[in-house]
């Protein structure tokens, strides 16, 4: 981020030291996609499709939203936690406690 | 499901050996939930919330999508596969590995 | 299980109808390496190797030992809930619970 | 670490910049449990032990390399990740990726 980048930190940008910024469109259609999946999934029930075709779909939405929670982390690592790195003091030591508990979530649900 | 209860195999429920039927409203009910959070997860991406605050989210809808898919095996156990049990002949074996499928991908996914 | 194999009811196979029983030295010996896989771990930790070689080899055990209980339980299903489905009753139930709670304990773990 | 601590760069710890070093005991101490755990299942197979039992076991040694794997993983971020962040240039990314494939392996293991 450097000064020669000022729309970042428009009205557009609240917060322009988000990981995940750059890649906002990306994860915006991701979500759109799994917002989908839900849909299908309630029209399968509808239609009193068979369980374990439910069952695959339902595998498949999961995987996408792992699949968002590792790229939304690889994105914090490499920025929230590495400037607080960088700044030193008690914020890193908080910014990686924060992410290892974030990581607990993701690995036990 | 005995002769006394012929509005299960009506035009309404097309499937009445599908385990979850019985359950069908609280299923779509669920998943609408699901869809939600969903939706919630774009308005904060959009508004470029916190990282961390996302991954929370991320991980409660996954625990939601979960039990989801916990309840609908439970029931296709105790209804598809103990059919087929009772019925015996390949068919058993054959759910019975079908079953054990959807619970690796589950269990990886 | 026919009359013709009367070992399988021996000292040696105090319980025949466990699912896993035909495999069992198959399950031996993939325990005997977890084990291994265990020592090896230590001998890392000992030596002071490199911290995401030590998590690599933690993501192997683990995959090991899950893959030992999606065979665990694939058997239990084809075995011991195939027969209480046939027995019927109040047991048929019970195994499809106690199986349904073994498969959540596998996936949240 | 600085010149005041000479001992942690004698001999007995070669690699005095690993995250985990100064728990190396409780590590250790965790690992030989979990190798205890590894010959209790091997004695449970052995002895013909109800499946469902089996499996609790088998959970229940997951959940203990698991908890190993997020207590390296958060000692790897709040050393060697937090050290390369400070050192700054290509090393800090390389550390988050390697960091992000790791919490990848467990959290689809």
């Amino acid at each position: 981020m450097t000064q020669n980048e000022p729309s970042v930190e428009s009205a557009e940008h609240p917060h322009p030291e988000r990981g995940y910024i750059h890649r906002k469109d990306d994860y915006l259609k991701r979500l759109r996609r799994i917002e989908g999946q839900a849909r299908g999934l309630q029209r399968m029930v509808e239609e009193e499709q068979y369980c374990i075709d439910i069952l695959t779909q339902v595998s498949a939405m999961t995987k996408a939203l792992q699949s968002v929670s590792l790229g939304l982390l690889e994105e914090h690592l490499g920025h929230c936690v590495v400037r607080a790195a960088q700044t030193g003091g008690p914020e890193a030591d908080e910014k990686v406690k924060e992410a290892t508990d974030a990581i607990a979530r993701l690995v036990r649900s």
